[in-house]
């Protein structure tokens, strides 16, 4: 496996989320991404697009395409001769539907067989657009969780007017408990840290209001749980934070929710751009998020992705490998003692 | 008292959310507005200039100014003096703090006074920018609430691309169980036929997909009771939504959501315009709601509402205690057979 040198966190990152948007220069080193073409809404046709627009972009980027063969061929057809050779193909027939529940993950499937592919050592990261739970189930039977993390996390980067704001979770777990949102906390201050080279990381949770004790059963309980949570990365939790502050990023540079909120939070800044006469032009809403808390380099990108959000996908896909995201998130973790109680009021990963 | 004859539900209403936001003409009638003065992180300054604005806009209304009369005093001397004659005081010193409990609301404060004000029928609507939960607590305490309306909904209308959205509840019920989301539903529907002129409105479920089975626990149970619940003003259950369609507009025009995720929901959409340059033409995120489910007019504007806002917040209790609003909602879920189960999973008001 060829792998970029580990980078310590905090190490800068030049632009990253804006790189990330706008798909700037590629990083050195490079990267082998399992790409799900039967996932999302209008697979394969956007995700045969976007992977054309990530091989043409990144000439050290090898894609390995895991769905039907014929739809392979076409998009190694449109590629020049010399790109094609980036590019391998696994085929299979079957697909995780939007509407399957998550556990059909288990079968063979696209997703599976991506997941497989890293687990087996033949790629270096997954990349779908398919349901969450079914990507979610498939990364965490097929790569295994982190020690004392239960309940992986989407993690979604939003530029914000005071730089950019990691959202988490946006639709891993959807009813998390306590515990799992202050473990979420550390994932994200590491993942700011690593990934998006955030100096100290400032960790809010979020609520209806900034006062002590505001908010649901869940957020009281929780505010001291990431009180007391150590922080890596010298990260440090500010409190309660509201929704503005996704946008904004004056309190926060991670926010902590959970993925039921948090998926419809990002919609709906979507949807507030959509209104407000398109994106800012720092970016928009993000339609790729990185799974933490898996053994491995997974991103899911938007049921209802374009070809630019699978592309800009796989180009976070190839960023996380590169700076080694997982390994070294997962190493600060290591770090820190696991002696919080296990959440007992965590469900299972819902569809 | 002065009342504008009863509205017929869905009879037109010129462009109602266009005049909320952007305060135009106003409807005939007096309206007589009592008006919380220490309610709001920036009472009574804020509130003071808001109330000043809503007075001279419009010419029908009377505000009933509660607080300390040296607040009010300071109000009444900048207005003209053929004005002052709309401006009656009744002097409270005591405030429920931002960060205080709900259930301070039942000591002697403004907002208890206020609203006892229009219990007595000695004005026809309160108006608070102060602690939700307090203002919430204070008005089903002093109001009333609902025959088979146990926990009342905050009702925020935004400005969307195709016509104005019903978000319901943005934090008037935080814990709501799968029954009071339905029970939420009818409101919503009669809310938006009333006060909005909306046309046999379409109600969605948010959540996080539009696949039957997607979203938590709570939305799983709630869209089946969703479906059978009988809509009035020939509303229709269109099923779940995202949270796109909040500013778009497109699938629904009531969306249903616990208090939790509406509130952040509201403020996320605005932090996003903010980020996007400013909200949009039509009007940004409103910082005034109705509180429906309890026996009178109530409008809780936003904790950091601004003079402008508070003058919106005026001018929409105006506006819904013209048309009878609360009036004519509570008559059409009359119409409807309350057999419904009682919901054994709420929790009460949280701060």
């Amino acid at each position: 496996m060829t792998r970029a040198p580990r980078l310590s966190p905090g190490a800068p990152a030049p632009a990253t989320a804006d790189r990330l948007t706008a798909g700037g220069p590629s990083e050195p080193g490079t990267a082998r991404i399992a790409v799900d073409l039967l996932g999302g809404d209008d697979a394969p046709a956007v995700v045969v697009d976007g992977a054309l627009r990530a091989v043409r972009t990144d000439p050290a980027l090898h894609l390995m395409l895991v769905g039907p063969i014929e739809v392979a061929d076409e998009l190694i057809g449109a590629l020049d001769p010399a790109q094609r050779a980036r590019v391998t193909v696994r085929p299979v027939r079957t697909a995780v539907g939007m509407a399957d529940h998550p556990t059909a993950a288990r079968g063979e499937s696209t997703v599976r067989t991506a997941v497989q592919a890293v687990r087996d050592g033949l790629a270096d990261a997954v990349v779908s657009a398919g349901s969450t739970g079914a990507t979610v189930t498939a990364a965490a039977l097929g790569l295994g969780r982190w020690t004392g993390i239960r309940r992986p996390a989407l993690a979604a980067t939003l530029p914000a007017v005071e730089g950019p704001v990691v959202l988490l979770d946006v639709g891993g777990t959807l009813e998390p408990g306590p515990a799992t949102l202050a473990r979420h906390a550390l994932l994200g201050a590491a993942y700011a840290s690593v990934a998006h080279a955030v100096t100290a990381p400032r960790v809010g949770l979020l609520s209806v209001g900034l006062e002590t004790g505001k908010g649901d059963r869940l957020r009281r309980v929780a505010a001291p749980a990431l009180a007391a949570a150590p922080l890596p990365c010298d990260g440090r939790y500010v409190g309660l934070v509201e929704g503005y502050d996704i946008s904004l990023g004056t309190r926060a540079d991670v926010v902590v929710t959970d993925g039921f909120t948090g998926n419809v939070l990002l919609k709906a800044i979507e949807g507030a751009y959509a209104m407000a006469g398109g994106p800012p032009s720092r970016g928009g809403a993000p339609r790729a998020a990185a799974l933490l808390g898996v053994g491995g380099t997974v991103v899911v990108c938007h049921g209802a992705a374009g070809s630019e959000d699978v592309a800009s996908g796989i180009a976070l896909a190839a960023h996380l490998w590169r700076r080694d995201a997982a390994g070294t998130v997962r190493a600060l973790l290591a770090d820190i003692p696991h002696d919080l109680a296990p959440d007992r009021h965590d469900t299972e990963v819902a569809p």
